[in-house]
């Protein structure tokens, strides 16, 4: 069970966990010590102690963890056993990206329909999903139980969709757009991923570099 | 002048206060104040004024910043005048959505090629650029100076074509795939994009809502 007031930081860093003890126990691996799991992570030992603490602490001192054990245990604490019904708006190049790249099921959520403006997209199938009108949003929604929106549709378009989507019931968001979402819903939850920011980040890295370099 | 020492966490907040700088220089607010800027970033002002000092600072007390001045001083720190050449390897979905997706030339970079290893998709264009076979790689980037990689492969794929690029002379990645490069080539600088680890972060927090709520 989580301790309450976790840091959105030690969050941030369990999928990463979870990724790394998914690898070790596809390989075998059935104990590892907070040292050898720092390494390979590219961590510290005494990080990796302090953040599972924040959920109880999983290892014996000594003993190193359970691969198999722990990787459950973060997947719980990530909820990765429920099924967020999800839906994808926009089935252009980010959206088929999305809808053929990831193993949404193994990630806590089902991907369930896709919606879309372009008439040339409606119709055709992602996932085996046939892409529909984002007309038909509403219905679809009040119909079936979803409770997050992909959202790969530029900043304009989700600024005149948002209250729609809000206004369904949709609280959780997975947004790739640069739309302020929780500004102007406190009590939505989003996850932005902002592709150009990481860029950007990429050329301070290399500018600095060639400057100390 | 970026002081020595500036933390990464600093550094990837500039990619974003660059974001709301320039939407409002494209609205033609030629001042704001570290106040109204932190209440539109839902931050604080300490926080911005905190950051900002890191580089020198730009503000005077009570007079708040210049939009457009604060907005060219921080792409000059992230170095985005620049143009580092760039190649995308992958044109399956998810690198046809980032070749099209993206302003490049404003991120400090150029898309200048794109490979390939499935036949069928080499002698297609995006965003005006040819596919070329991932045979060709070597030679072009021989031929041409090319710094950057952007990574659209599962971890495999990357795993087995990594030492030729780094062998080739490119020292900076975009990396879309699990393959840990800096593990390998400590020197690289790798600016990793783990759309799972997102979306499982996403898992988490709607989970965590639900048990509170």
């Amino acid at each position: 069970m989580p301790k309450e007031g976790v840091s959105i930081q030690v969050i941030r860093r369990l999928p990463r966990y979870y990724r790394y003890l998914s690898e070790l126990d596809s390989e075998g691996i059935e104990k590892i010590s907070s040292t050898k799991l720092a390494v390979m992570m590219n961590s510290t030992a005494s990080q990796i102690r302090q953040d599972l603490n924040c959920f109880g602490g999983f290892g014996q001192q000594g003993y190193g963890y359970s691969v198999a054990g722990l990787r459950t245990e973060i997947g719980k604490i990530l909820g990765l056993e429920q099924q967020h019904n999800m839906i994808l708006i926009g089935a252009g190049n980010l959206g088929k990206a999305i809808a053929t790249h990831l193993s949404f099921e193994k990630l806590g959520f089902k991907l369930t329909a896709i919606f879309e403006k372009d008439e040339k997209l409606i119709g055709t199938s992602l996932r085996g999903i046939e892409v529909m009108s984002d007309d038909k949003i509403e219905d679809y929604v009040k119909e079936n139980q979803i409770d997050t929106a992909i959202l790969t549709m530029p900043k304009e378009a989700v600024e005149k969709i948002i209250d729609k989507l809000y206004a369904c019931g949709i609280r959780s968001y997975w947004n790739f757009s640069h739309y302020d979402i929780s500004k102007k819903y406190l009590d939505a939850t989003v996850e932005n991923v902002h592709l150009s920011d990481s860029l950007m980040t990429l050329c301070y890295r290399i500018t600095e570099k060639n400057q100390i370099g």
